[in-house]
């Protein structure tokens, strides 16, 4: 079951595991839905690393991301194969053994009937000292070592454990954005933008071009937890436009 | 013009820079044609990390992929605007200044014409010490530090710049991949894995199930610098099946 109210943490972090993402046979999506779910709650998703199926690079990148970060999702490497072992690759990262869990076991058994073997089982490890991490009513748990949530890569089952996620986990407070379409380029936009920037410390204030749409030049992009200051950030930089060089402010 | 003969590289790293790669506002879509790339060259891409758009935290991750692998590659983070920081980042990592570079100046000035501001002449800017890179033909470099390229953000203009990476850079020796799709799950091809594996170390051994598919339930792929090694390992493993579990070998 989930925690009667979700725990807070403020800083996050993942870690794509994959031979086959880092070798450009396949696109790695699980990432966006990832990023989308934590912005939703408020947590801030401060860096990703993409990594192969190699036991020690697993241990040093897990241990170096929880302990830098409030929570380290990781993708990928669940399963029975010999290519499957973020389970011992976290185990390591923490000085633990990676170990049967007995509940898990007796829920292969159940799925796997009289096909299921040694290597099936396999999928029943856990670091020592692992939590597991449920909605109440989803089919099967998210392996939880201290701060570090274990994902599968496969993406349809990867999303379905975002909802795990949204129950056991938020952050401090809301994310607000707002954004302005410009008619402008970046090179106009900069002696603007720089005032705004320099007014609003609080505010973090983005600028993306789009070379190859006709209707705005630039997007300006404001972000921050507190909404009256990223309503006043925009307000200040609209201020400084022409009206003919706004396309669109949401 | 690029190198009469290309360099060669072995290991590769990418640096995706962008806040909106980390809040979910973007999907990231840079990295699968750069791994596509290097792996056509024959280069292994063995680390990707995404960081916001931040000096220090740029400036450490630069530095230490440059010193981990043969060759990085950073995406984003170019422009004239205050979030644009990647030139500096690169500087830094190096401990050197970054400068305006006359000859980048000139294109911006002959590109701009009177439009053109001292804020347009930031994207003039590389780290002292770059070179320039260019197929010949293409209209604007790409900045090279050390064992660095700077590449856009810009998905239209980052792929466009990856013919530049063709022109200059190639891996010791192609790879060699081939698969076969089976019926089984991994529980049971398991043992079966672990018997090529341990027979064939010299392979890349990769098993991924398709979960929401009825033309096969895993693909195992072959990976190898060394084609006949790929095949004798290929043939192993379907040695080992029945016929009627392969759904297909490519």
């Amino acid at each position: 079951m989930p925690p009667s109210a979700p725990r807070v943490v403020e800083s996050a972090s993942a870690v794509l595991i994959g031979n086959e993402l880092l070798s450009g046979k396949v696109h790695e999506s699980n990432l966006l839905h990832l990023a989308s779910t934590l912005r939703g709650l408020g947590i801030a998703l401060r860096r990703v690393v993409m990594i192969p199926d190699e036991l020690e690079v697993i241990a040093r990148e897990v241990a170096a991301e929880s302990g830098a970060h409030d929570v380290v999702f990781t993708s990928g490497g669940v399963g029975p194969t010999h290519d499957d072992i973020t389970i011992e690759g976290v185990a390591r990262a923490f000085g633990v053994e990676a170990r049967v869990d007995e509940s898990l076991a007796g829920m292969l058994r159940a799925a796997y009937g009289q096909r299921c073997t040694e290597h099936h089982l396999r999928m029943a490890l856990v670091p020592d000292g692992a939590e597991l991490a449920t909605t109440g009513d989803d089919k099967w748990p998210v392996v939880v070592m201290q701060n570090v949530w274990v994902l599968p890569g496969v993406p349809q089952i990867f999303r379905m454990k975002l909802c795990v996620v949204r129950a056991w986990l938020k952050g401090p407070a809301a994310f607000h954005s707002r954004a302005v379409a410009t008619r402008l380029d970046e090179g106009k936009l900069k002696p603007l933008l720089d005032q705004v920037v320099e007014a609003h410390p609080d505010v973090d204030v983005g600028s993306y071009p789009k070379w190859f749409d006709a209707a705005y030049k630039t997007k300006i992009t404001f972000d921050s937890r507190d909404a009256r200051a990223v309503d006043a950030a925009l307000g200040a930089f609209v201020a400084l436009l022409d009206p003919g060089d706004v396309a669109s402010v949401d």
